[in-house]
């Protein structure tokens, strides 16, 4: 998805993307003082549409935006019309922030939030069959991880900088624990035992990591809540990321340590992608 | 200033402020990825332009934009002329973001950086003569503090408790110190030593932090770059804030601790106001 979208919905109104053009005034460009969030819609309806709208919501809240999310789907199915995707496989951005203001850092007292939207074109394949390399690097992020703000300096450094070194994404270490990757989240394995991060203030709860979660627990595997110790990552047996387009991807190495020699994926990392898929397929919501 | 200028220079062009209007698929808009710098004109000229052009320079080259700096005077004097503000006492914002892109995390190959600013207007007093309180909040700020970014949700949020507090400013606790406050540097005076964290990664090294170094220095006041503990501030004689708007504030309160209880300032602190006033009169350049 390196192309611009032909439509981009601003405030109630549609516009060519060439024409899509908001006050230098906006906090958002002033502030990165904004929320956003991607869903992906698969045979005809956004994978877990509800819970994506939700967290959005939570987001909001929890920067004293005041919008009103109910507003939304309408919004959206509009957009998709202009854009020919209603039920069509694709991608959707959704970005809200504070509004537009003389510049000061508070809040102003009377502000309509700005909406930016777009859709594009985009088919996920059914399992991620890629084999991904990730490095480590130091997580110097902000301390509230668990808002999925547009203040992203953070993230764009360390994902250019696993760019640059040909790597699919860069894992962060802080105080010597494995939290989250760039825009996905990533998990371990370890004698049949599943491991991740805890949903705290250091890492984004993705909507794929609670449903990572929940079909460990349908499976039978254990899964723990736990924070890896990067000390400890040449020792794990398996390890995978998640997120909303990465969905469940196998990690093949991280830094010089390989997990696998070929092209192969762990038996509870296949186990987990192939439940995702029949997800994917029974498009049941389980959350 | 709580209003907006009437001009507003966007990449080579002027427009009244109702219609400077950026891409919402500016990188600035989308991810917080630009550089800020403020700068304040004073009898005729920019305060310490040099040093502010060249901070901008710095933090633009620790993220990896590419712009040409030696540019911005003359565009800066554009916009002074169609602002009406030549020579004239005034507020300068500039801002420049990484520029236009298809939205994905890592920095384009080619891409053109943006360049907004606008000016307002502004006198300086003499001396600060504010008796400010502030309050204490934790720092869950990034650890790249040193960087003049536009990703400042962490600072718009503290700023905002500190407002919604009836107070000036909100000083960061960071693991038991204090580092900085949202938009100014602090500084304390105990036994007629002055303190103020050192210039790393967890403050930005204000302009006028460095020049109130150089004031004590030139002054024979005793100043360490020592970073003053949470639990010692109650301890300290003195304390005030600098910045280029703020110059330098005496602080009265901080939380429930008072320093002083009418409207007094500090002896040392007088000294420094007296001498940093002493320099804007004498536009001497010190640095």
């Amino acid at each position: 998805m390196s192309n611009y979208p032909e439509k981009v919905y601003l405030n109630g109104e549609i516009f060519d993307y060439q024409n899509a053009k908001i006050s230098v005034f906006d906090r958002g460009f002033l502030f990165g003082d904004g929320i956003y969030e991607v869903m992906v819609q698969v045979n005809g309806s956004f994978f877990y549409e509800l819970e994506h709208l939700k967290r959005l919501s939570d987001c909001l809240q929890k920067i004293s935006i005041n919008f009103e999310i109910n507003t939304l789907s309408k919004k959206i199915i509009e957009l998709l019309k202009v854009s020919d995707l209603i039920l069509k496989d694709c991608f959707l951005y959704i970005q809200i922030t504070r509004g537009i203001a003389p510049r000061k850092h508070n809040f102003p007292n009377k502000i309509e939030p700005t909406l930016m939207m777009y859709a594009l074109p985009f088919t996920l394949p059914k399992i991620n069959e890629n084999h991904i390399s990730v490095i480590t690097i130091q997580d110097q992020r902000w301390h509230r991880c668990d808002i999925k703000t547009t203040s992203l300096l953070g993230n764009v450094m360390a994902n250019d900088d696993a760019i640059n070194q040909n790597v699919y994404e860069a894992i962060f270490i802080r105080d010597g624990k494995v939290t989250e990757a760039s825009h996905c989240n990533i998990f371990f394995v370890k004698d049949a035992i599943v491991y991740t991060h805890p949903a705290d203030e250091f890492i984004l709860d993705g909507i794929t990591r609670q449903l990572v979660i929940k079909l460990c627990n349908d499976l039978g595997i254990e899964i723990k809540e736990i924070a890896v110790k990067v000390d400890q990552l040449s020792n794990m047996d398996e390890s995978f990321l998640t997120g909303t387009t990465t969905q469940v991807a196998s990690v093949r190495k991280i830094d010089d340590h390989y997990f696998y020699q070929n092209k192969e994926t762990g038996p509870i990392t296949k186990k987990i992608q192939k439940a995702f898929l029949d997800l994917k397929n029974k498009k049941v919501k389980i959350l």
